[in-house]
This record gives C-alpha cells, structure tokens and sequence, in this order.
C-alpha cells in the first residue's frame, strides 16, 4: 500500500490552508466575472474535437458507440462557437483539462496531468482589453485572498503584494535574442509582479498579424519568481480560408477539426479574445509552494502513478 | 455535414437566455455554499477508483504509462477521503461526471453521458441535517433566480414557485407499495414542490440501519411535474469492516477499491453525509424545458452521434 500518501494526507495540515485561500479565490472569481456580465457555461469532457496544443501528448481516444472522442485539453473551439451561437458579450467556464504529457515532464514543478482553466471568451474583444480584464481580475483575486486568509498567509509565510496596473508587457522575439531560448523562467526570476509575454508563434487559431505574417497578437501571463506561465490566450483567427491555411501550414488535418470549420466555411463565427488561466498554477502561487503537486490532494504529476 | 445543429444553434435565441438563468443560478450557489463556510475543491477527473453506481454503463477505462484510470461517475470515494483529510465541516466541488449509458436510454429526457453535480460532503452530519442545507440552498437559488431573471423567465413562460420549507418527505418502501416500480415518476408528477424521498437499497457506501438491516439512512431529491430526481445522497457507512460486507453482498471486487479501502482499515475516514445534484437537471427544471439536451449547447445524448 501507499502508506508515504496517507501519511502526508493526514499530518500535513498546511493543506487546509490552502483550500481555505483556493475556495476564496474562486469565490472572488465568480464574483468579479459576474460582476462583469459574463455568462458562466458548464465545461466539456468529452468531444471529438479538442485543442492540438503545440508541444506532443499522449493522445487517448475513447470509443463510444463506434464513435472517437477525446478528453479536453482546452475549450477553445467550443468557446468560439459559443461566443458566435449565444451571442453574448462573453463568457467563462471553469473547464477541467486533461493532459496526457509525457514522461519527461515527471520532474516538472508546474505540470498535472488534470488540472483547472479558468477559460474566458470576450466578443469582439481585442487584446488590450482582454488583457485589461485579466489584470482587473488578478488584482481583485489578490486583493480579496489577501483581505479574507490574513491568518492562512501567515502561517503559510507568504507576503502577498498586490500588483499594479499596467503590467508590464515584453515582446518573445525581444525576450528570446536576451535571453535566449529560456526566456520565460529568466525573465519570471528578475520581476517582482505579474506581467505579460506577447507574440508567440503557435497554434493556428490565435490570430495571425495580417499585416506581419510570422507575428501573432496573442499572449501569456507570467508570475514572477519563478513561478513562470499561468495564462494563455489571444485574439483568434475565425475566417475559414484563414483558418484552413494555418492548419496546412502546421501540417494538421483539417478533417480532425471538421465540425469546427463547418461553422467557420458559413460564416458563423466572430472576433474574439480570451485565455484560460491555470487555477492550480495560480493557487500554488498564492500559497508559494514550489511543487503544483503540493496544493493538490489527490496529485497526478506526470509520469508518475497515481493513487486516488 | 451536421447542417441541422448549426441550424439550431444559430436561431434558438431560448440558449441565451437559459445560459443567462444558468450563470445566475451558479452565482447563487457558490454565494449560498460560500456564506455556509464549505471549502471548495477542484473536481477529479480521472482516477484508478470512481463510483460503481448501481444501474449499468459502458466501463471505459484508460492506460497511462501501464496504469488503467477511469472517468470520474461520482466523487463519493475522494469526497470521503477529503473530509476526513482536511478536517473541515464541509466541501463541495463543481463536478463533471461522464457515466458511457447503455444506448437503451437514448429516449430518456433527462439523461446526458456528461454533466455535472455540486457535490458536497459535511462532516459529522446527519440525513436530516444535509436535507436542511439543501432545502435551503433550493429556496436561495430559485429566489435568486426569480428576482434576477425576471425578464427571461417571462419569455420563456415559466412560472417558478419558490417552495417552502420543510419539503415533503416519502419513504420508497411506501411509494412502492401503492405505486409500483414507477413511483419516482408517479409521484412527481403529482407533487407541486421539492420533494424527498428516503430509504433506498443501493450503493455500499450509503448508510444502512444498524437496527434495520436492508433499510438505509439515505435520501433523493425530487423535483415536481414529472421532472423527478435531481439529487442523490446519504449518511455515508465509513468502518472498514462494515464496508467489505457491503462490497461482499453486492459481489463487487474489493481490490477495485483497495486504496479506498485502506484509509478506512486505517481508521482514517470519518462520519458524514452528502450528495450530489445535477446542475443540468436543475437548469432544465427553472426554465421547465422538457429535454435535458434544450437546456445544453454541446448535447450529449446517450447513444446518439456527438457533434462536438
């Protein structure tokens, strides 16, 4: 038997503290987004269409009823069909992922193989005002941990500073010729406030620069100290002839998003903006503990057996 | 090409305003469970252990890294193991549940191969005293929803009655007798408020009398006018020889629940009492739309074709 988890379960009583400050983030998330107007949709487990990513996962189909389907990795293409179909200024859903990731992610501080996005779609947003609205978030988030888990943080030892708008924001080509390809964990050690990276090369439905082709109006947003990504997102491209030219381009088959372009080839879907935000990643920032696996109680880290 | 979904979605107007009395009727919950003082824990997705039920599906389960997981079909086990963990009165968790039905239930009207129940577990409670926290979780959020979504309710011609508490309670024995095997649905449609309905033969961890063996300390949550249950729940049995004669009656495997198992010959797990209710189930009952899949945007009927 597993006898190291239970133990950890039932002595480590710093893991109270911390679904103590998770359950009041997530209460000052649901109040900020609808304080903002935006309607909350239930999350999709299982679809036969989901986000190829850009980095390689094992890729689980489940058959049901002679029919393929795969688990979420990301909400993107349901968001831009909702978005187009509800006609609503935007929305969010709380939506699980999963992520097969391989095993050389097993010593990886940052990586579940289940976790969290906080996943938002805006209307006709472009990426300042995403951008905005995530740093309003943020700072609502941060200032109401701060306020309501006084005693967690104390205990826990974690002086929480409350960010200032703008963040700053650095371009990944800059960053990159700096840094060098390590940009992000470099950069994430020198700053001491959130802040975003703009313009990565990725996957075909963040919106491509029409007018610098190879530059993309996207972005992530990083914790500082290390803690690195917990945000990704953009403007997304929604014309099909657009769309079907990314997807060749990244060699990808356009069959595998079949449905999706459907909506596109009518004309269905619209501008937008959003991102998902990493809800572990962002706890296990508010509570600064190294390991992800450590604000979790029933952890799934990459490449390792999972017990409960 | 699935020309008739993309019909449907781009003209129903009915979605926006049901997502609108969705995200209000979330809204409330996490208010009602927040000002509760229960913790709020992230959903499990896959894991070696998930609920037996006790009706039939498809069993999927997926090897990674030479590991088989399943589909979360409850919570029930990581609930228990929660609570007793984290020392807390109460959690809850926003969770999506995938059961793969046998295709027989394609004609069923309330049924989806994933959806999502708030799951909570108090400590230390009885059956009387969750039904109480429900009720008035019931009276917050249909009287949240009736002052917020006014104009939405009238286009959808519902007239939502805020109930009043106590809600009814019925014994299934006594159901049974004068109604037959239906009496669920019977009994619904008859009804004008929330009901309860107490004392069902089912899963091993449910309850049993010590005093009345075959009777057990266990209740649903039924909704009227025909509409039927929308929760399901219990006093939670939590000793380790009580749980391996009830997996033994019911011919189960115990290794399959061996990590389970452990905490409790440990004497780690501890009283309590629970449930889970649909979110979607409840959804469909405050805009009264006869089909669950009216009431979704990515419909997942049991034994029909997934458009997305």
């Amino acid at each position: 038997m597993h006898g190291l988890e239970i133990e950890r379960f039932s002595t480590d009583n710093h893991l109270s503290l911390i679904f103590r400050i998770q359950t009041e983030a997530l209460k000052s998330i649901h109040d900020f987004l609808h304080e903002m107007d935006l309607v909350q949709l239930m999350p999709v487990i299982l679809s036969p269409i989901t986000d190829p990513l850009t980095h390689p996962v094992h890729d689980v189909r489940i058959s049901y009823l002679g029919q393929e389907l795969q688990l979420t990795k990301s909400m993107i293409f349901h968001k831009q069909i909702a978005i187009a179909t509800l006609g609503v200024k935007g929305i969010y859903i709380m939506s699980p992922n999963v992520r097969f990731e391989l095993g050389a992610l097993e010593e990886s501080e940052k990586h579940l193989l289940e976790f969290t996005q906080l996943d938002i779609e805006l209307q006709g947003a472009t990426a300042p005002e995403f951008m905005l609205l995530m740093e309003n978030l943020i700072i609502h988030v941060f200032s109401q941990v701060k306020e309501s888990c006084e005693k967690e943080l104390d205990v826990l030892d974690v002086d929480l500073c409350i960010p200032s708008k703008p963040f700053n924001v650095y371009n990944s080509w800059n960053l990159r010729e700096k840094y060098g390809s390590d940009f992000g964990y470099k950069i994430s050690m020198r700053e001491k406030d959130p802040f975003w990276i703009t313009d990565f090369e990725r996957e075909f439905y963040d919106k491509e620069d029409p007018h610098r082709r190879g530059h993309y109006i996207n972005y992530d947003l990083y914790f500082p100290e290390g803690f690195g990504e917990v945000l990704s997102g953009g403007e997304r491209d929604y014309e099909y002839k657009i769309l079907l030219r990314k997807i060749q381009e990244r060699n990808q088959d356009p069959t595998h998003f079949e449905h999706y372009l459907e909506y596109a080839k009518q004309g269905l879907l619209v501008p937008s903006a959003g991102g998902g935000l990493g809800i572990e990643r962002m706890i296990r920032f508010l509570t600064k503990k190294k390991l992800i696996k450590d604000i979790t109680l029933f952890p799934k880290v990459p490449g390792t057996r999972i017990v409960l």
